[in-house]
């Protein structure tokens, strides 16, 4: 294994993982050496390159934070994150379609009862959304564990703005009532750009690319026997539905954010001043 | 662009690439984009995988700090960097083979003056290093700027035990004089592993892997009209020198360190106890 050169060098690194201490290490750890070699042989990169390469990467890492997660960004925008999705989430009758975790999920988020407004006194259009959770088969899942997560008016999660915000908010967990069905008040969501300040926000400056995701509210879904659900609802019309950085869009996941006069309300109040309406009946995958 | 599939993706992905700001930017991108997709297919993992896969990158980068550039020890681990030189460096006839550069090396390293110890005080067997620099057609390079960094009898760079040494020691920098010759006393370097409680040490350990090098002397050699040298000199009988964890070794690069009796050194002074002397003429190319 001396004098490697650039069409040995591959066999001779493959050849290392004869002692690996599982099949599976040993079968990503080929596949990422073949893949990797092959695209540095296409692209024959300087040596100033490679630099930059390491040099993205390194400021990639130093950008990670406890509410900023640049790899998945960098997985989102290079559409990585969707394609492992696909590979994990096949289509099934009955059952909604999956989509991108994104950086923003929190784990834990706060427990709140049917029916409560969890804007945190942001100001926005109010919103109140409904849903259901079911299995494959239309049979409610009462109890199912429904987090959801969504940005405000401007398009900015809490944690990006947790000094103006005061905590955690647009954010919380529901348990289904035993019709699987749960409510609860907030402002309407608006498109916004991934965080784009750092390294990738630069990446994709060169590569042409605007930053933006169409408006969204993300669910994540799990109740015992069941396939946990990660996934969006997205508002119909947006501009952004046709070129999500994420691309993250399907037909199936957008929604209506219907817009209601004032008066009653889905949940047998009544306002006087108008609010939009959510809907969207969830389906699981059994375990 | 919507309703993105396992099979879809990659072409939509590489269609946001119309607008790159320039050509490389475009032909890199959409290299990186296929390859990885390619890779991501090919091992199919589940979710927590790649959970695992973005933990790594995370931590690797979260690793790299003024002294420590953990990137570089996984590019340098998978052969990337190896088959980086091979690509820009071709074997030429007088001209000495390249090899990587590792994490160790450090912008403007201190100027010494021929004959001058670089060892900082620390202990260790004696060595004096004497070579050239010269053409390919061997005409003497005067002036030529030597860089060198070595590590220290137990395998450990100065900069890996800045408090114990005290600052930067057994690197330097010297310029050849008009004969394109310099030399130097040093301690004699050992063999190492590369710093392995990161991120990149425990994959080498789920790969089975010895995370060692055979030991060597690192040399970065530069004049004007002549492209710029980064090479190794390998200690000859060295254990390691089959199985460098960075796939460094070419056998034009290895060299006798050779036991030398108390009298008279290369230099022209008289010593009183054994040393060791190591010799190397280093060809350039011309730029
Ligand atoms: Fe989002
Ligand atoms: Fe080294």
């Amino acid at each position: 294994m001396r004098n490697v050169d650039e069409m040995t060098i591959t066999d001779a690194v493959l050849k290392r993982l004869s002692g690996a201490s599982d099949e599976r290490t040993a079968e990503i750890s080929a596949a990422l050496i073949r893949h990797l070699h092959a695209f540095v042989r296409e692209i024959r990169p300087t040596i100033e390159e490679w630099e930059k390469g390491i040099e993205f990467l390194t400021n990639t890492g130093r950008m990670c934070s406890s509410t900023r997660q640049e790899f998945v960004l960098l997985s989102d925008t290079l559409g990585v994150s969707m394609l492992v999705d696909a590979i994990n989430h096949g289509v099934a009758q009955g059952v909604t379609e999956s989509t991108v975790l994104g950086p923003f999920y929190v784990e834990g988020p706060p427990e709140r009862a049917q029916g409560e407004n969890i804007s945190g006194g942001l100001e926005g259009e109010p919103l109140i959304v409904t849903g259901s959770v079911r299995g494959p088969d239309s049979a409610p899942i009462g109890g199912a564990v429904v987090d959801v997560w969504h940005s405000d008016g401007d398009g900015y999660y809490d944690v990006q703005q947790l000094e103006h915000v005061g905590g955690l908010a647009m954010r919380a967990r529901f348990l289904a009532d035993g019709n699987g069905a749960f409510h609860f008040w907030t402002i309407k969501p608006a498109a916004y750009p991934i965080p784009h300040d750092g390294p990738v926000g630069a990446m994709l400056e060169k590569q042409g690319r605007h930053p933006w995701r169409p408006a969204h509210i993300h669910f994540m879904i799990s109740a015992p026997g069941y396939q946990k659900l990660v996934t969006h609802v997205f508002a119909e019309g947006d501009k952004y539905l046709d070129s999500d950085v994420v691309f993250g869009v399907k037909d199936s996941l957008i929604r209506e954010f219907v817009e209601m006069p004032p008066g009653p309300t889905p949940d047998g109040l009544v306002r006087n001043s108008s609010f939009f309406h959510l809907h969207y009946d969830f389906g699981l995958h059994a375990a």
